[in-house]
């Protein structure tokens, strides 16, 4: 590189335009690369992992179109994917030799076609894919097997744990089983550690952005987590915004639900329930025995109105209060956001942690002030990280980003060292 | 979690104050743990990664302290780590037993005491430490070896390749290699696709901040990133604010240095090279064949004060025309930032990417420009992340921050699946 290259294309002589330089060559275009070269891996092939995926729905859908057309990588381990099982709660599809994209289009627009009421029902009980056992039992004898997880079950802990047990990694989207009661939870990072295989699950938290491996890279380290503060829901994050616009509370959620930004009831999101499920996860990954009970909930809106048969005609009675809050938070310069709060004081040998979520009105100059739609946030303060909290920010919600983290713990999980010795022979054979 | 609990805390009755219900709980504690249980993983002793550190410079003396000090780790797998080699410029250290923070600590003040002027002097060839392949020899008999390269020397992509062979993990701090010539470059990841081994450096960009590791997981997961825009440099990100506030150019730069903030020659932060180096990792991430020469780099000075033989008077000359053109931005409402900006247009087949570096006038609503101090920021805009682009920002900078990346990679490329057979065995003793 050469620095004064670029004072030669811009003769402007002693003293020149520094700023207005940079802006100048805004339209120049340096680099133009007709064909991508290809790192070659001689006399290696890819290796593969092997993905048993459960659920197809908005996350498993997309999970499964993204793991089926991946394209060629061009650096960094040579791993390929190969989508071997679908289980969907009724019935599944499994075949060693791999489904191709237009399979799995196949398996996901029947199970849409056929799947009917089953669809919007929330998904209450472990997945009991046929023959369960043998399913593993098959999936492990593959190279690098993978169990990815895309539904909304409850009691998947056992699942996990009977995959691990087996020699097979977990990946999942699903939250219930880590905020479990943590004697059942702490029983699949036991089979994890008893087997040495992964169990990730960085798309519990904030969707595709990376928030659980950031985390616990800070908490290996040794840094010193001291509070984190989140904006998690999109739903709510939206409304927020259009209540800050001057839109009533009923039409705001009424908007949401109709743009089909809430769940089928918004008193699900309304209650705040599935942020203070990311908060139970975040906490524990500070090694804090939090249990969901623990966390202080506040409902973006009363309580009352969430327990009212018609919760719409409850929402217009608080109109007004909503309105007349927003104003008072315009004249103070303050912005409505819903947010967890995990702070945490002391030492290791006694700490304190509270975990709060729950509306609360932030000054314009904090992180969060400045979210609109569905913009997820997390800011991480740390004894390193003191002055300056480490925050991610971006889109916290939807299928495509959800799924790339999903498929990102995969990469993750087999680009660790190889689970085969071919590895070892690669070296025998060079040396 | 009964969301029902908070409202019976708060009887606040019907149409209660939501935004005020938050902040009145503000002090409540909720959690209160004296003793974090720990998860027992029984029968398996903890896998054990073997490091050997080259360099022990601020980030190397940082990342021996760190690895020789963790807490334990209560969750996730169970992983320790040794540290059995250092190695410095002039002669190293090695044990089989592993050196404890003590051990360490004398070796890493011997060197300050004892290197003089080798200390501040750049390292700039490849570090042959005493017996190399010697070394490497006996630390690839040992269980998941890795070898961190804190050194900033140039070269080393030959020490890596041979480490990598050998079937040594590798994890670099040091930027030198991955911006070498491609085919250069393209050798390491060629050696460990050969040997399934990992190749790691998260820190070589942003510090502890995740942003390499982000981008890998957008880009394998087949992701199309329209544009990078990054804040990186933490010593022009200050200077940068100093002359908003109306600090003299030829002051801020002064301060600068008097606080540690620049190299010892300002000349090298000034120049951009460091940033542009960042930005190849970058693009080169993406798949881009990109050289160094191939970046546009405006520095942050221009040219001319860079090359004079006395660079404070020669910043003096240019007080006045930056003093004038903050003052216009200013007027404008933008802030200058030093920025790194990858863009991408077209197709796999047949794209275009240019990649600037240089001063650059933000408004007030873009992402850089509320950033303060040493504060990085790097913002990805992908076809996933379109409206709402993944931000991630933060300190990017500090012996501290950089270290914890490092041993982050380490832990990643541990926790993949077991180089040793001891997980299958596990699973047979189970079943």
């Amino acid at each position: 590189m050469q620095p004064s290259r670029d004072s030669s294309r811009d003769p402007g002589g002693p003293k020149s335009d520094v700023v207005a330089t940079a802006e100048r060559s805004k339209s120049d275009v340096i680099a133009t690369v007709e064909t991508p070269k290809f790192v070659p891996v001689p006399g290696v092939p890819p290796r593969c992992g092997h993905l048993f995926v459960l659920g197809a729905g908005v996350v498993g859908a997309e999970v499964l179109a993204q793991a089926t057309s991946l394209p060629p990588i061009e650096r960094g381990p040579a791993l390929d994917l190969k989508v071997v099982g679908v289980a969907r709660r009724r019935g599944g599809a499994y075949d060693v030799r791999g489904f191709d994209r237009a399979a799995v289009a196949h398996i996901v627009s029947e199970r849409r076609a056929t799947a009917g009421s089953d669809e919007v029902a929330p998904s209450t009980n472990a997945i009991d894919f046929p023959a369960r056992s043998t399913q593993l039992e098959a999936l492990a004898r593959l190279s690098d097997p993978v169990l990815v997880d895309c539904t909304a079950a409850d009691g998947m802990e056992a699942v996990y744990e009977e995959a691990l047990l087996r020699g097979i990694h977990v990946v999942t989207a699903n939250k219930k089983a880590l905020v479990a009661r943590r004697d059942l939870t702490d029983r699949i990072f036991a089979a994890a550690a008893k087997t040495g295989r992964s169990f990730r699950y960085e798309a519990t938290v904030g969707a595709g952005l990376p928030v659980i491996g950031t985390l616990q890279g800070l908490v290996r380290t040794g840094d010193r987590v001291k509070s984190i503060e989140c904006a998690l829901s999109g739903t709510l994050g939206y409304i927020a915004n259009e209540l800050s616009k001057g839109v009533p509370l009923s039409v705001a959620v009424a908007t949401a639900k109709s743009l089909g930004y809430t769940e089928p009831d918004p008193r699900e999101d309304l209650a705040g329930t599935d942020v203070a499920r990311k908060a139970v996860i975040l906490a524990r990954e500070l090694g804090i025995p939090l249990e969901l009970e623990h966390v202080t909930l506040t409902p973006f809106v009363p309580q009352e109105a969430l327990d009212a048969p018609d919760l719409e005609a409850a929402l217009v009675g608080y109109d007004a209060t909503f309105a007349a809050r927003m104003a008072e938070l315009r004249t103070r310069g303050e912005r409505l956001v819903y947010l967890a709060r995990i702070s945490v004081e002391g030492t290791r040998a006694a700490y304190r942690c509270e975990v709060k979520v729950g509306p609360v009105a932030v000054p314009q100059d904090h992180p969060a002030a400045t979210l609109d739609g569905p913009t997820a946030l997390v800011a991480f303060t740390t004894e390193r990280y003191g002055s300056s909290p480490l925050v991610v920010r971006g889109a916290g919600a939807g299928g495509a980003v959800t799924a790339s983290a999903v498929l990102s713990d995969v990469f993750l999980t087999l680009s660790g060292a190889p689970v085969s010795s071919r590895g070892a022979r690669g070296v025998a054979a060079s040396s």
